[in-house]
């Protein structure tokens, strides 16, 4: 490893590594009336939008494992995993706030990567980071991140909002961040054994980057305006197929039948969950941080999307006493299970 | 010790935690349109309003010690700091959202405790719970919380507007959160040496209670309003009253002089002060905590505030030029330096 430099965080100071983190800040949204540098930030929007807010915190070891996730990946996927949630309201992403807890084994240089990762997400989706704060922690890193959006009441799209005989649509396809994840697992196992071994991530670019740097479907969003289509019903896939199905089902009071057949799964992904011995139908069930969007049309909207390649129509709503089922290829009915990517992952 | 019940959290999973929770909350606010539940909570002020929203994170062993913090009593101040913020810019807050990381070394129980805390709040303060997620951590408790709140434009109160020979106050008194802390640390040390000696908190109530349960000064933005008075400038007191001039000297372009004999310390800081052998003016100057309002008035509003006890007027504002000065009891002068809190704690 090379002699790099290294600027210890104390010679900064507290409001010297905010300043230091947040003075090139350039707003891009005229909602954004103050950002950082005061006790809190404001927005206004038009008359007639709603704000929209969510809020997500990741841990070091919990939820990245900073062996092969690189700082500057890791600042974009906690912004991209909370602008998710606003688009999964069908809702315009505006500001965020990310507040940071770090040990002093990380540097000013590794802040600085983290926050160009965080940067390069503000830029790619047109949102203002408008706040937050820094302190220290005993041990690892703490990221967590707030983002505020808009959306015209009447445009707003909840979990509770499927019907009976609506159709079950995701955007993109399922299992690739996954599999993606077990493999970077796979390799670092391979590198603490023998430091000498190179990770060996060849031909996996799609599901590695699946998981490393995910993208959130503004374009999908901007697509039902062009479509002028409004789901009924929308989440976005962070659990898992499953896990999200049951949520929209819960919250709607239906039941649902999901195809396997229908179940949109990479190539890539298929072929790396047959190395190993893993059923890409259950890594897409169950292993999470898709970020695709899960939601329901009515079936007069099926024109809108039956040839769309980032669109699939994988079930149809039932009644609620019907239940949430899986209808295998081999025309088996299983109950969907809420198994969820943390449970999955410990197995 | 008693042997109390515990359920393990793993019993409920992630989503019934949650659910577990949040099921009893009940909204307070119109505007509070969509709360927990969904990918992300939803808010709609009047028109004419801004949404003022403020972020805060708190770390176990280095924002708290649980070993003298009952969870309630965390939940409670972990709200209260950030509502702080919200009324620092004059605003009334209106919501909440709260993110936890916790380490299996936490029962449902004791997240119980935390959220009793963090409802005591919402009800004392008008406040709604609207979102958040909790997940687990390797170690200890990591608490983040986004206040939203609004306010119309032209009452908004920035750090940025004080003026010259404009009068400087601060509601309430200082320090008394600080020496809470060195009391309770005292008693720690005491204890951990031999566990037979109880803590000895005895006619101390006020600065201990002033430690663990602060209050954020809703009364001083209803005052404020009452009297048809808008500060200049104004900050809430989290880090200690001298970095919160230095904060208001910068962002204003001005200069100040604090006045030693004028600043608010109550009788029983004070005491404990010369207990510890520390300064009363040094703890007040850089201890913090005390989320007090700092702000800045006009001096033709000298006549709203001078009769009222709630309220010291501790300084003028000067030009940039003659910087930011004590002037103390023996009528020295001393320039003004960003201790802080964490530094002042570690020495």
């Amino acid at each position: 490893m090379e002699n790099q430099l290294r600027t210890e965080i104390t010679t900064l100071g507290e409001f010297g590594l905010i300043k230091h983190l947040t003075e090139n800040i350039q707003l891009q949204n005229p909602s954004s009336k103050l950002g950082v540098g005061d006790d809190a930030a404001v927005i206004q929007y038009d008359e007639g939008m709603q704000t929209i807010v969510t809020s997500d915190m990741l841990v070091e070891g919990i939820h990245f494992d900073l062996m092969y996730v690189p700082l500057k990946h890791l600042g974009y996927k906690s912004v991209v995993v909370n602008l998710s949630d606003i688009y999964a309201m069908n809702g315009t992403p505006r500001q965020i706030i990310v507040s940071v807890a770090i040990s002093n084994r990380f540097s000013v240089e590794a802040m600085d990567d983290l926050y160009e990762g965080i940067y390069a997400a503000c830029k790619r989706y047109g949102v203002d980071l408008i706040g937050g704060d820094t302190s220290s922690s005993n041990k690892g890193l703490i990221i967590s991140v707030t983002a505020l959006g808009e959306a015209r009441e009447e445009r707003i799209v909840k979990r509770s909002g499927a019907k009976e005989n609506e159709l079950l649509c995701v955007s993109g396809d399922l299992g690739s961040a996954f599999l993606g994840l077990q493999l970077l697992e796979r390799e670092k196992r391979i590198y603490l054994e023998n430091p000498k071994i190179q990770p060996n991530l060849e031909g996996q670019s799609y599901i590695v980057g699946r998981q490393l740097k995910p993208e959130a479907r503004k374009d999908i969003i901007e697509l039902f305006q062009t479509l002028e289509l409004k789901p009924t019903s929308m989440i976005d896939v962070s659990d898992g197929l499953s896990s999200e199905i049951l949520h929209l089902c819960d919250q709607s009071q239906t039941g649902c039948r999901l195809y396997e057949e229908k179940i949109p799964i990479a190539e890539e992904a298929r072929a790396m969950a047959f190395q190993f011995n893993l059923d890409p139908t259950t890594c897409a069930l169950n292993g999470g941080e898709d970020y695709e969007l899960l939601f329901t049309i009515d079936q007069s909207d099926y024109e809108k999307v039956k040839n769309n390649p980032d669109i699939s129509v994988i079930g149809n709503m039932t009644s609620k006493e019907k239940g949430a089922v899986l209808i295998t290829r081999s025309n088996n009915i299983y109950p969907l299970t809420a198994q969820g990517w943390n449970a999955f992952r410990n197995n």
